[in-house]
């Protein structure tokens, strides 16, 4: 597997169609000005498609948000289904290894690496049920796909007072701070700032699972 | 010292002049529906001031931004340098008393426990550099407060491998990322989540220090 290096773009084949070019001008203006600042002219204009275009799509910004954030979900889920980490025997080390491949993935500018259904619901969680419910969907869509894992891993080790689910969730919420924190930065420092919060949370997994912390 | 429960706006005295109207203002909807969806005639509805009012005291939208971004700092800084857990002894409990403080502020819905700063720098940090460097200074204060007694507890407890400024840099990563997953919940489950992100890190820095992890 390959990570690629196309900067917001790193998991997905380039967007052929007119609404395929939509939501990836969703992904990467939502990374960099976020959802309320970001007009559907703008988004035009990045996707090289009329406004005829967009409405024949989307009935409104909204939708666009909420596909933004599903076109985001499908992608990256897919993406980490494909890691090699599954191949792993020990479920600590599947758990480790999913940490090392987010902590590598963090590189560059905040919008190269920050997760667009986080924006999203921090901007539109009062405002918009839908955004609000498709942000739910992808971060603890992400968190669901670590449970099993976890859960495995607090069987062997003998972990007591959490479960995988809770583990799985507070992975997400770390993942989220650390692009939060990021942005606070000098563009230079911000993937330096990122990547330091998910070693800590590495450290506490070693912990927890009795491991060296070694990164991979 | 009471903690206080008035929504939003729990650690400050309610606002007498227009311009503390108008940051409190900018406290409530930019919690509530983020910073570039809130119009400057809706801080002036909110503030119950005119436009006139506004452009007196602030050059643009921006400026108040920042200046609420400050107003944020002052007022949570000195909440949390006033509060009893600075009495212990034992850098470690204070570290742990801190982490129990945060857990007990949060409650109600996503905007009365979110963060000004957080929500700012998460949607303007390209676009308004003002307003990142703000929302540096926040977080980060709110980190450097913490740093001599995590210092002090690396030292007493002979923890490897990381720093007090690092730990500090997570504690505020970890309360941001709770924030934002907390936002993907229906609004009844929202502060449980983030309560429950705090719980892992306080489980973490309870290993880090060779303590057992009981909850004040």
């Amino acid at each position: 597997m390959s990570l690629g290096m196309i900067p917001n773009r790193p998991f997905r084949p380039p967007a052929v169609t007119a609404r395929d070019k939509l939501l990836e001008a969703a992904v990467k203006l939502i990374r960099t000005s976020g959802y309320a600042a970001t007009s559907v002219d703008q988004l035009c204009a990045e996707a090289g498609v009329t406004k005829g275009a967009f409405f024949h799509h989307f009935t409104s910004k909204e939708a666009l948000g909420v596909a933004a954030a599903d076109y985001w979900s499908a992608s990256t889920s897919a993406f980490f289904a494909s890691a090699p980490f599954h191949d792993l025997p020990d479920p600590v080390d599947r758990a480790l290894g999913y940490l090392d491949l987010r902590i590598a993935l963090i590189g560059g500018p905040p919008e190269a690496f920050s997760c667009v259904a986080g924006t999203l619901v921090q901007e539109a969680f009062r405002s918009s049920a839908a955004i609000r419910v498709a942000a739910e969907a992808s971060i603890m869509g992400n968190a669901n796909a670590l449970e099993a894992d976890l859960d495995a891993a607090i069987v062997q080790c003998g972990v007591s007072g959490t479960t995988g689910a809770s583990l799985a969730r507070h992975v997400q919420a770390v993942i989220q701070g650390a692009f939060v924190v990021a942005k606070t930065q000098p563009e230079e420092c911000a993937a330096s700032l990122a990547r330091e919060q998910l070693a800590h949370l590495r450290r506490y997994f070693a912990m927890l699972f009795g491991r060296e912390n070694q990164e991979e």
